[in-house]
């Protein structure tokens, strides 16, 4: 049957952190540390929002820009959080989570061999998305002892004449990093100098520490004509099985992310649009009772991590993810991740499932109850002392 | 911007069917004929369904190709209804409604420039799909006065080198036409002999009337390993806005489909799967119902058109929309619908938003109610004498 797969789709390489979930499948007791998504659902207001959608009979097709009252209530709330007024009638659309929004957003800019440069570590996803749409994808390494951000001077070096595009993921996963106000102001120079597009996945915007503050590139002087702001309720809300996102920019480009909308998806799920109507305009109480958690869980997880030999552990600033360096061990982050597996049951995602930039990391997902984080650093401490 | 528009996006054509929905919108009183979904929503069983997984948190990401539960559910109503033996684990994969199952289909099989083969009238979403996935698409046009089955030389003219499917619609949306047994056996063995997939789009399978049987073409010898066997619970379950569908076929495509939808939706929004589980196992008063009341405006349709002049319609056999001819008014069919949007602020789609192949048509859907009906005929019928 080969023969009628496209090369194209043959290229694609399913994720890494799946091959290890796949793999931890085999043991029972497995304790996991590889989940992206918050071990909380959505409020019990948001839940219900969606059940009385649905009790109304509310679930046929929206436009396929979705909702008119969502868009309207992701304005708000854009003007909000991060200061941009954005139409609700032609700078935004709602998409199928973040995701489908990045690979629509893709899909309306790419030409065959347009090349777009993503900052490693990052999700691998953009790399497939970038591919599946005909793009090129180019790699700038951002290194720890910049704090992740990435050099300037690299980005500068990998842009060429068929550079179409930068994707930032700040706070990154899997880094945690929080980009500088100097990094993005730095690379929002770049992209006007080079008319470059921005694609900024702000997905884990409200999940932040220690008074970390966050940027949205959008607002930086000239920008907002060259940013596609992606987000989702996945991470903030809680919502990841709802499927809702949204993508806010130019019109011209939100527009053509509409048209094709059309013939991917039709529209979102109408229970999920009502939903997160309800989860912009009720209250923060639910958002802010899940940060207080993944704090207690980082610090919790920092102590255990602090004493433990042949690692370094720097605090996340933003995310549910640690990002571990394993140097010290000596051993590469994919022969690190089975290993601990295969001896202590602890299923870990290595560094290099986020491009060879995570070589020598692992990330840890602390979206998981203390209990587990508990259990899981003791096999941790126990299999690095063996070691 | 358009600069940063690819050429791929620029070519696509948004539909006409929603260019006459938005020419619609300055008429108050406009009664509308253009919907392409039932005017029921999903059961009650359903909706609880759907609202118990959603308050018991059942809200997570399912794996890509969909939860089990489903796919378990999905194979033994395939087994029922088609007689089509399908493995849940490899050979089924959940979409974003059938929409994004045909499209990832595509997605999957098409190399740059492979041509993909469609039947006029068509829904042209099919299109905008295949040039989309940096296929083309050949049209072959069927005509009335074969009831609207494609003429087999004809389909073997369309074939070049190039050709890798063939997307067959039975019954189909704009005709209301139910493949024969004899053309669908022709048009198996033509893919049998020149090595082509069929895309099976079923979604209307279940909306047939006076006795009309459905075929699956999945089912006639040596072809279920290139069929792709496309379904929705949007129409058959009324359940457009829950935006669930499915594809069943070979394994080694079903499962790049579902690596591709890991970059694309990730998995199907949760409620509607749960919602799609009960819409299968529970029972089929729900959907008897539906189709006893598309059977009573079909036959009160037929009779008001039966006595205007100029017009000519041969009874819906499947789906819920009739194909009207509109030939002896002399008009081209995109005058006829304009003019008469303008004149009695009546809806209907031009037969030309399914391919030129349409030319001569109107598509009315009767998936509204008696009264609608009632005072659209009487507005047509008063178009009609005036001209």
């Amino acid at each position: 049957m080969m023969r009628y797969i496209s090369d194209n789709t043959q290229s694609i390489i399913g994720s890494k952190i799946r091959e290890m979930f796949n793999m931890a499948l085999k043991y029972e007791d497995a304790v996991s540390f590889t989940i992206g998504e918050p071990d909380f659902t959505a409020s019990k207001e948001v839940a219900l929002a969606g059940c009385k959608a649905i009790m109304e009979g509310k679930s046929k097709y929206s436009e396929n820009a979705g909702l008119i009252q969502l868009r309207k209530a992701i304005s708000e709330y854009l003007y909000e959080e991060i200061h941009m007024e954005y139409d609700a009638a032609s700078e935004i659309t709602v998409t199928t989570g973040a995701m489908c929004g990045i690979y629509q957003a893709l899909k309306v800019i790419l030409n065959p061999g347009d090349e777009v440069i993503v900052i490693e570590p990052c999700w691998t996803n953009y790399v497939s998305q970038i591919t599946m749409c005909g793009g090129k994808a180019v790699s700038v390494v951002a290194l720890e002892e910049n704090n992740f951000n990435p050099e300037i001077n690299k980005i500068r070096e990998a842009i060429s004449f068929k550079t179409k595009a930068i994707i930032i993921n700040s706070p990154s996963n899997p880094t945690g990093t929080v980009l500088s106000e100097a990094t993005l102001l730095e690379i929002s120079k770049i992209a006007i100098e080079k008319d470059l597009l921005i694609i900024s996945d702000e997905v884990y915007k409200h999940i932040l520490f220690d008074g970390t503050k966050f940027t949205s590139i959008s607002s930086l002087p000239g920008m907002k004509e060259r940013v596609l702001v992606v987000d989702s309720f996945s991470k903030t809300f809680a919502m990841t099985g709802w499927r809702v996102g949204y993508v806010a920019g130019p019109s011209q480009i939100i527009s053509n992310i509409t048209k094709l909308q059309e013939n991917i998806t039709a529209c979102v799920a109408m229970p999920s649009q009502y939903a997160a109507i309800e989860a912009l305009k009720g209250s923060r109480l639910h958002l802010n009772m899940m940060i207080d958690s993944y704090k207690k869980r980082r610090d919790y997880l920092a102590s255990c991590l602090e004493e433990m030999p042949k690692i370094k552990y720097n605090k996340t600033t933003g995310t549910f993810y640690a990002f571990v360096s394993i140097r010290e061990t000596g051993m590469s982050s994919e022969e690190f991740a089975k290993d601990l597996l295969n001896k202590k049951h602890v299923v870990v995602v290595p560094g290099t499932a986020f491009g060879d930039g995570g070589e020598g990391y692992i990330r840890i997902s602390f979206a998981t109850s203390m209990e587990e984080i508990s259990k899981g650093m003791k096999l941790l401490k126990e299999y690095l002392k063996e070691m």
